[in-house]
C-alpha cells in the first residue's frame, strides 16, 4: 500500500535516525532470534521476489514503516539464511554484533579513506589492525607495517587480493626483465603464473582480467590429498624456462575450496625463491584458524611468500566484506597501482610519510572497514576468537567421526578444518538426490563439489561448520536429518 | 584503561545488539548533530592516531563501553568530516538515514549474494533497483533488465565499473578479431582504448590492471571547455587503423573530475559506432543530476553507448559504496567474466533462468547493497531526490555569481553541476596559500586541481556543493571565510 504523500525528510534527520534506527535494530534482533526456525535455503522461484516490487520508483516519499514491513514480506522469504545455525553450505560468512555495529559506525561517519588525508584514522587504524591480525595469526614481521617493505590492507574479497597480487608480481617481473633488455610486449607474452588444479576459480578470473591468455596460467596437478605436487610445479617451470617463458607468479592454496587441501608452502616457497617468482598464499578460509598456534604448521615456510591473504569475513566473526592482504613487497604493489592526478595530490602524500591505501587496491574509494576488525578483536579478544574456532573444530571432528563410524557413508577427503567432505556410499545420483532432499527440507543447507575418487570425479557433499550461531545441537540435528533422509531414499 | 577480564560474548547475542545498537545509533545521531562544529579537515599529524592504539590485539574480551568511548577519543579527531555541511572537497559522498539503515539491514542479514541461489532477493531487488534508477535518470530501455541484452549491476566504485567494461570490451573485440583470423597475442598487442586527457585517473589504472601497455591508452585532447574533441578522437583512430591497430574501447566522461566538463556523447557515440568500439560513459558524479529531466541534454546520444556508470554514493544520498553500472551487452560482460567450478554450480544457474551477479563483477562475493538504493528511492521518492539535487544546484549558481561579481576572483571553468572551479586573481602561490589557510581554519574544506588557463596549467580551487546537510547558510559562511582569508593575505 502506498503511504499518503508527505514531504521527503531531511537526508540526515537525526530524529529519524533515532526512531527508525531503533526499529531496524529491533528488526535485526528479532530476525536473528527466529532465523533458526526458517527454511535455510530460500524457497522462492526465479522471479518471485521481482514480482512483488513495483516496476518503477515511487514519485513521492514513503513512510519508513512501509519500507520496514516489506523486509518481512519481500526480503526474508527471498534470502538464504547465511546466519542460520543450520547453514553448512560453501564456507561460512560470519557476522557478529561488534562487526555489525562497526559497519554501522562506518556508514554513519560516511568517510571515504582513499588517501591518508581524507581521513587519517581510516588509514592508521587499518594499518594497525592488520598488524594486530598479522601478529595474531603468526605472520613473520616482514609482513607487518613496521618492517622495511611490508604491510597489510583490507580488500573486498580474496578475488581482488589475488588479482592485485598478480598485478604487482607482473610489474616486478617486468622491471627485472626490462633490465635484461626484453621488450614490454615480449615480456607480456612470456609471463606464466602457476597454481594447483584445486585452486579457487578466482585465480582463473584474475588471470583473465589482468590480460593473461589461458596458456599463461598453468594448473599444476595435485597429490591424493588434493595438494599441489611441488615436483610437478618444478617440472612445469623447467619446461617453461626451456621454452623461454617467464615464470612470475605462484599461488599456493592453504585450504582449497573443494576440500581444504593444504599446499606444501615450504617446498613451494623454495621453488618460488629459486626462480624469483612472487609467491601468493591464498588462505581465504583456513587463515582464521591460525589465531590458534596449534594450526600454524599449515603455513610453515610462509616467510618465503610475497603476499598472504585470508578472509576475516568467512570464519572470524567479521561480516562481509573484509579480506586481509599482507605483502612483504609493498613498493611493487604501490608502484604497480599508483596513478596520481593533480586533484588527488596533497601535502601529506607528497612527503611520503603516510600510506595512501588507494595505491594498495584496484578501486580509488574505500570505506572505513577497519572499524569492524577493531570492534571484533577488542570485543572478543584473541582468546575469544580462538575459542570460537576451536569449538567449531570440535564439532567438525565429531561430525567426521559420525561419518567414519557409519557404514552408509564414507569420507571423501582428509579433514583439516571445519569442512567435512563425504558421501553416501553408492552412486553420484544417490548423493545428488540426498543433497536436494536435505536442502528442500529447510532443516539445513549444504553444498557439493567434485573430487577425484577411485580414478574418476565424483559428486561429493560439503558440510562446512562455521556459522556464528552453530552449536552442537545444530550439528546433531543436521546429522539426524541426513541419516533419516538417506534411510527414506533407501526404503 | 583495559576493562576487567570477562568471558567473550556470544557472537550474535541479541541483547548486546539491542543495548549496544541503541548506544551506537545515539552516538551517530550525536556525531551528526555536532559535526558542523568540528574542524572539517582532521588536524592530526601522521602517526598521531596510530600512537593511540596498542601495538597488539587484546588477549581478553573488552567491554563495549571501552570501544565506544574510543570513538570519541581516537576516531573522530582523526577523520575528515565528509558529512559536515562545510565539506566542499573532491566530490561529495552523501549519506542519509535510509541509506545508513539499509547498510545496517544488509550487515544484520549477513547474506552473500554471489549467486541468485545464495539469496534470490539480493539479486532480484538489485536488478529491479537498477531498472528503477536507470528509468529515473532517463536511460533507454536497452540498458534495462527487460531488454534483449541489457541490465544493471551495483559495483563498488566507478574504477571497478570502467575496469570490467574494458574487460568485456576486450573480450568482444577479441571474438571479432579471431573470426577474422588474428591470433590472440596479435590482438592483445593491437588493442587501443581512448579517453580524454581530462578523464579520471581510474582509466589509466584500469588499463594498467587489465594489462594494456601505456601506448594502448590514448588520451585525446580537449577543447576550451575541457571536453573531448571528437575530431581529435577520429584522427587518432584513423592513425591507429592505418598502423594496423584495433580501436576497441572509448570512454566518454560526462562530468570530469577536474571541472565537470561534458564530453559530446552524441558525436563520440557516432565514432564508436562507426568503428565498432565499445563506448563506456563515465558519469560518476553528474549522473545523479539526471533524475531531473532538465539535465538530460548531457547524455544525448547515450543510446549508442554499450555501458553507462554513475555513483549514487556521490550525490544521491546513498552512502559509499554504491556505483551503478548498466550495459546493453550483458552477454559480453558475462562471457568475459564467468568461470564456473563445480562447487558454485546449482540448479537455478544451470537453467539460465536467473542472474548470477558474480559474473557481472571482478570479485566473487557481494553484499546486499541494493537495500540501500531501495530504502533511499522509497524514503525520498524521485521528487525528493530531484529537490535535493536542485537545491544544491541553486546554491552552486549562487556561489558562481558571487565569484563572477567579485573583482578579486575569477571563474576557471564553465559550471555544469555543483562544482565551481575558480581562483583568486594572481599567482598559483597565492591560491595555494589561500587553500591551505582556509582548510587550516577548520571552517570549511575544499580541494584543488590543475587546469589550463591562458596557455599554461594553473592551480585552480574546487568548491563542490553536495554534502547531504549543506544549506545556504553554509555556502554563505564558506564564501565569507574565503573572502576574509584572502583579504588578510593581501593585507
Amino acid at each position: 500500500m502506498p503511504s499518503p504523500h508527505q514531504p521527503p525528510p531531511a537526508p540526515l534527520h537525526t530524529d529519524d535516525l533515532r526512531v527508525h534506527g531503533a526499529q531496524v535494530i529491533e528488526w535485526i534482533a528479532h530476525y536473528l532470534e527466529t532465523v533458526e526456525e526458517r527454511p535455510v535455503r530460500s524457497r522462492v522461484e526465479p522471479g518471485d521476489v521481482a514480482a512483488m516490487l513495483p516496476l518503477a520508483a515511487p514519485e513521492e516519499a514513503e513512510d519508513f514503516a512501509a519500507i520496514l514491513s516489506d523486509l518481512d514480506r519481500i526480503v526474508t522469504p527471498g534470502v538464504t539464511h547465511w546466519q542460520s545455525p543450520n547453514f553448512f553450505g560453501y564456507f561460512p560468512a560470519n557476522a557478529s554484533v561488534p562487526a555489525i555495529l562497526g559497519e554501522l559506525v562506518s556508514a554513519g561517519l560516511g568517510v571515504q579513506g582513499m588517501l591518508w588525508s581524507t581521513s587519517p584514522a581510516c588509514t592508521e587504524i587499518e594499518t594497525r589492525m592488520l598488524d594486530w591480525l598479522g601478529s595474531a595469526i603468526g605472520l613473520p614481521v616482514s609482513f607487518l607495517s613496521h618492517s622495511e617493505n611490508g604491510g597489510g590492507v583490507i580488500q573486498g574479497t580474496a578475488s581482488e587480493a589475488v588479482m592485485i597480487a598478480m598485478v604487482a608480481a607482473r610489474y616486478r617481473a617486468k622491471q627485472r626483465a626490462m633490465e635484461q633488455g626484453m621488450t614490454l610486449r615480449d615480456i607480456r607474452d612470456s609471463l606464466v603464473a602457476y597454481t594447483s588444479n584445486q585452486a579457487h576459480s578466482s585465480l582463473a578470473k584474475a588471470a583473465n582480467i589482468i590480460g593473461l591468455e589461458q596458456d599463461q596460467l598453468r594448473l599444476i596437478e595435485v597429490d591424493g590429498d588434493h595438494a599441489m605436487k611441488p615436483d610437478a610445479l618444478e617440472a612445469a617451470i623447467q619446461e617453461d624456462l626451456t621454452d623461454g617463458r617467464l615464470p612470475f607468479f605462484i599461488c599456493a592454496t592453504v585450504g582449497t575450496t573443494s576440500s581444504t587441501a593444504i599446499d606444501p608452502v615450504e617446498q613451494i616457497g623454495a621453488i618460488a625463491a629459486a626462480h624469483n617468482a612472487w609467491l601468493h598464499i591464498d588462505a581465504a578460509y583456513v587463515g582464521a584458524m591460525l589465531v590458534c598456534p596449534e594450526h600454524r604448521w599449515m603455513i610453515e615456510g610462509v616467510e618465503q611468500a610475497t603476499s598472504f591473504n585470508f578472509n576475516p569475513h568467512k570464519w572470524l566473526l567479521t561480516n562481509f566484506d573484509c579480506s586481509a592482504l599482507w605483502t612483504t613487497d609493498r613498493s611493487s604493489l604501490i608502484d604497480s597501482l599508483s596513478v596520481t592526478p593533480e586533484y588527488l595530490r596533497n601535502q601529506a602524500s607528497d612527503t611520503g610519510a603516510v600510506i595512501d591505501y588507494r595505491d594498495w587496491q584496484a578501486p580509488l574509494g574505500r570505506r572505513f572497514r577497519a572499524l569492524k576488525l577493531w570492534f571484533v578483536m577488542r570485543r572478543f579478544g584473541l582468546a575469544g576468537l580462538r575459542a570460537h574456532i576451536r569449538e567449531h573444530l570440535r564439532l567438525a571432528e565429531m561430525f567426521e567421526n559420525w561419518v567414519q563410524d557409519d557404514d552408509r557413508f564414507e569420507l571423501s577427503a582428509k579433514r583439516t578444518a571445519g569442512l567435512i567432505c563425504f558421501r553416501a556410499k553408492g552412486t553420484d545420483e544417490l548423493n545428488r538426490t540426498l543433497l536436494d532432499r536435505v536442502n528442500d527440507s529447510g532443516e539445513l543447507f549444504m553444498t557439493h563439489t567434485s573430487l577425484p575418487h577411485d580414478g574418476a570425479d565424483h559428486f561429493i557433499l560439503r558440510f562446512a561448520i562455521g556459522a556464528a550461531m552453530t552449536r552442537e545441537e545444530h550439528v546433531r540435528k543436521a546429522w539426524d536429518t541426513l541419516c533419516c533422509t538417506l534411510k527414506k531414499q533407501h526404503a
